[in-house]
């Protein structure tokens, strides 16, 4: 099994799904969250502090230290995201914004080139007694992301020297040598950074630092123990069932079997291990991440690509543990699942990985988001009561309309660099091969090709690619065929063509030139969906996909207590593109049963089956909801 | 609407059913108890320290207090089991050990009768600083109960002397006068104990302190939030959603219309209210009984008897909320609910109460004790899986097996203290009618008449009563007609008689002589249960009642992966008594149908409805669940 390669350089995207999330977030959500950063939202909005950290560590303000220990990862997240964005939306304004931004995160290293403002304000001298806990590597990943982001886009060095000084100094601190921190990072995304950085420089230090964050994790005796023995932090998790686990470090990755602990830090990590498999042909770390692609993806997730079955640790549970109403699922960690799906992609041309992709992007990580842009959910649930969110603290993780701000504000900024950077996601070339992933309207320029792609999708299942090339090009084209496409025809220049996938792509091999043209049609009726029966909690129910999108009901549309909706039928089920409805969407109609809630008095009776009257349902892309107003929602029906 | 009087003097229980656990107490439970109380169980139990406790508080032994700040109420609620069983139990050598015990406990009196070897031996300058959190007036309750029980059935004052003394110095600390703190419990119990005192003592004293303590609570400005700001205590539920209401204290009792907050309080609190009203005939008090046992009984209760839906505060948390696993149901929330049912029925002679009344004790409550009388469930689930309980922290309070002891043992001794005095639940005497309750074997001695009662309840419905009389007497005998009973005879002397029921009862007016004889029949079909539509987590879902069991599958019978069970039937339902089955027990067998795992590897798919083959369910009455080890259990599934 191959790698389906690298991304192609020029991939540009004009879509009409796309564009209006990639608008709002460049025109609402960047200088949104620019405000939220400079403490400049509303005052019930909770603080950030974020830019203000690195104006007091650099001296130019006096103040405490705000916000969490791993508080400046926003701002490089958010940088992340900029860069992305000035690649398709250039705004030489945010440019400026931004450079004045990297230029108060350069004043604030320290000479040795350490840049963490936690440390910086409160005490250099505590700096790397808590790798367990206090997130300096993780805040490195991320201005290495940021940085290598930044200088990819612009051609600007500054944030690329700081993280460069700053690597040299975390190098300097810990690696395998005597003398040295035998440590790796709580919160992994370090790996995935380095090996960013290792692409554009070369640098075999940075490679070394990944593979030994990558190979050191896990490995008795526990560097997280000695740790703690050595300075007295507390471990929090020790009655927990994951317990070193949490922090993807109770054993050596080639020993895990299983997504567990943190699933955002697991997909971060798992994310890396797979960079530095793909980068050094390690088969056992490759043997390592197809298991923990498995556990994750085959008997963990949700169906919108959710990840993270419970509120305790923002962790994995078990197996098939999948509750609809206490789950977790963070919008970080779907899109970290997209990380580890991308990079799985890469190492072995499997259909699987980018269906897996698919069903984040479309789902679980644009519900993360309201439609305006300013607005955000940390947490993802597949069905919520208000009461229920209100009343049982339990379920208080769970909000039932998105936030405006989050003190520990991970997930708006991720959200940013996700979605400015789609472009990273759709397509990936080898010598002979362009693989189309995703299917979005733009261009895709590979190997001597420039694909035009124009579509509806995911409202409709037709995708047209025009070719255009100077000359005659002898190329695979490869185009996934989603797990979901049950039905598909391919035409080659309107002729038919008979293509059996492989891996999950037709591979139309031919020598292509100028103003030839490919019809990918796929049929997208309504799906009636189940769960595998190991899952308990959705035994018995069903939901709707159509396309990659999955479907929820919501109260606007059909009232309270949508617990009484039974016996759904697709018998005369409508499709309807309505563009006035939640920036345009297509909408489901179907039939079902609404079961009475009169003449109960008592709690429990014999009594018959209560009366159920035929009702119209009236389905939503899950991604759409709670766009309107608070409400129940739920994906899964009784059947 | 009037009560339904006092518990005839003389009731006594020969009952196949009731005997068992009865015996297994005292063989088993009693001397094993008392083990735990002196720290004499295996290393590997929880310590319990409360004897040992008293001897240091008595100056006898040295060392610190152990346990809990409330530690001392265990072997109160010890003791007055030991009360109730020496009624008809009568065993010198455990008297013996209580009265030794409570020479312990006299001996630990402090000279002005404080009593509480918490502050006794950890300084009694801090004592009534804490009256929300530190539990000196429950350990007062309990102590009360105990003393009352032992005066009654032995008629030795020690305790109950050393319990007035401590009420007395109780009066001189709280209540309405100045320079009293104006104060009441933070975990009610003393209201209904001081009017059991009344009982005995006429003293208007007693009445008066629990009526103060019940009119005063709730009132504002409030007590706690004064005591905080006095002492600098915490106040550990500031977010919770229930606030003050976790004490009981949120508002005055007569402006709270739902059951609310911690479960065993509310209970325990509402016990003391009805006693107070019908002691007073306050007709608010009254009233504001009937709103909360409406609230307790038809919006808030299980199937069992359990109440208390959530483990946060172990307490209610709002209508129709009622998750079978995450469930709290705590054995003392369902002997505290029997309490309060017991109070509204003298308030109200209204079968609902004793409905719930025969609800709880057939199944939530002796759900809590293993069949050998030597394991107890704090929390009593409806649907366990016991990987689910090791993994997910957010059912970590749910056992799937009943375990030796508690750092918190409330329940046990509860258990003890209940079953041991099943017969003051029976029957009910007014002038004219004596009321039957509860279908127990054994003899009720009320009003003149004698009855013999025999029946094999609740494997059958057939109830004889043999009447004795020294000579003929004019009574009504009422009895129950229990809400699941659609079809019952009645013979007076092997004749029928048509009688319809009046609130629950039929009246069997006439003069009753010696050898008189009534057979009360009762058709004691399988009921195919289900739940109020409002109930979310039970929509769709049934299961099994016959006469007042509640019926359960588990794995032991039913294999694991109970959730894909479904299509039950009652087509060849079979009935059938085991006596070699955990006990003795009526077991059922329905036909159904299971789903088949096999061929699933996707998470999701929408592939048809799996195939379901036929089954045979065995099904057993749920309070013997989890008495042949470890596995899956469930009450409720799919129709």
């Amino acid at each position: 099994m191959h790698g389906c390669g690298k991304t192609p350089n020029n991939v540009t995207i004009d879509d009409a799904f796309w564009n209006s999330f990639r608008e709002t977030l460049v025109r609402e959500g960047i200088p949104y969250q620019w405000d939220a950063l400079n403490d400049r939202l509303p005052a019930d909005t909770e603080p950030s502090y974020c830019m203000r950290n690195f104006r007091i560590a650099a001296g130019r303000e006096t103040g405490k230290h705000g916000g969490y220990v791993f508080q400046d990862s926003d701002v490089y997240k958010w940088l992340e995201g900029v860069a992305y964005s000035l690649r398709w939306h250039p705004d030489p304004a945010l440019e400026t914004v931004a450079d004045e931004a990297i230029a108060d995160i350069a004043a604030a290293q320290q000479p040795d080139g350490y840049l963490d403002t936690y440390y910086i304000i409160n005490g250099l001298e505590r700096r790397w007694t808590n790798l367990k806990d206090h997130h300096e590597l993780y805040v490195a990943g991320h201005m290495i992301e940021a940085a290598v982001a930044y200088y990819t886009v612009t051609g600007k060095r500054q944030l690329l020297d700081v993280a460069l000084r700053f690597v040299d100094h975390i190098d300097s601190v810990i690696g395998p040598e005597e003398g040295k921190l035998h440590g790796y990072p709580g919160h992994p995304v370090i790996e995935m950074a380095l090996m960013r950085l290792y692409e554009i420089t070369g640098d075999p230090k940075h490679l070394r630092l990944a593979e030994y964050f990558v190979n050191e994790r896990g490995q008795a005796p526990l560097f997280f123990e000695e740790e703690d023995r050595r300075t007295g932090n507390a471990f929090h998790w020790k009655d927990s069932p994951f317990r070193y686990q949490y922090y993807q470090a109770g054993k050596p990755i080639r020993e895990q079997k299983d997504a567990e602990g943190h699933a955002v830090r697991a997909m971060y990590l798992f994310s890396g291990v797979a960079d530095v498999a793909r980068e050094t042909g390690d088969e056992s770390l490759k043997q390592a991440c197809r298991d923990l692609w498995k556990s994750t993806t085959k008997r963990r997730m949700y169906i919108t690509g959710a990840v993270g079955s419970t509120e305790y640790g923002e962790a994995f549970s078990f197996d098939y543990d999948m509750p609809n109403d206490t789950v977790y699922g963070e919008t970080c960690a779907s899109i970290g699942l997209v990380f580890f799906a991308r990079r799985m992609l890469m190492l072995e041309a499997k259909s699987e990985y980018a269906d897996v992709m698919e069903r984040a992007l479309y789902n679980g990580i644009i519900s993360g988001m309201q439609l305006n842009g300013r607005k955000f959910f940390y947490v993802n649930p597949l069905e919520v009561v208000p009461e229920a969110c209100r009343m049982d603290p339990h379920k208080q993780h769970v909000k039932a309309e998105r936030q405006k701000w989050f003190g520990c504000a991970c997930c708006p900024p991720n959200l940013i660099r996700m979605l400015t950077s789609l472009e990273d996601y759709i397509a990936t070339e080898t010598e002979n091969t362009t693989y189309v992933h995703l299917f979005v309207g733009g261009r895709i320029v590979s190997g001597g090709l420039s694909l035009d792609v124009t579509t509806r999708y995911p409202w409709d299942g037709n995708i047209h690619f025009d070719v255009h090339a100077d000359r005659p090009v002898s190329r695979t084209i490869a185009i996934r065929v989603p797990n979901w496409c049950h039905a598909f025809t391919v035409r080659v220049n309107d002729t038919l063509v008979s293509e059996t996938p492989r891996d999950g792509y037709i591979h139309l091999v031919r020598i292509w030139g100028d103003g030839d043209s490919i019809d990918f049609e796929m049929e997208m009726p309504i799906r009636l969906m189940r769960a595998n029966p190991r899952i308990r909690k959705d035994a018995g129910l069903v939901t709707l996909c159509r396309g990659p999108l999955v479907y929820c009901l919501e109260e606007a549309d059909n009232g309270s207590d949508l617990h009484l909706l039974r016996s759904l039928s697709l018998a005369n089920a409508r499709i309807q593109w309505e563009p006035q409805t939640l920036g345009g969407v297509v909408t489901l109609t179907t039939e079902a049963r609404r079961e009475s809630k009169s003449g109960w008095d008592e709690l429990y009776d014999d009594r018959p089956e209560p009366a159920a009257t035929p009702v119209e349902l009236r389905w939503i892309p899950y991604y759409a909801w709670a766009n309107r107003g608070l409400g129940e929602m739920r994906v899964w029906i009784r059947k």
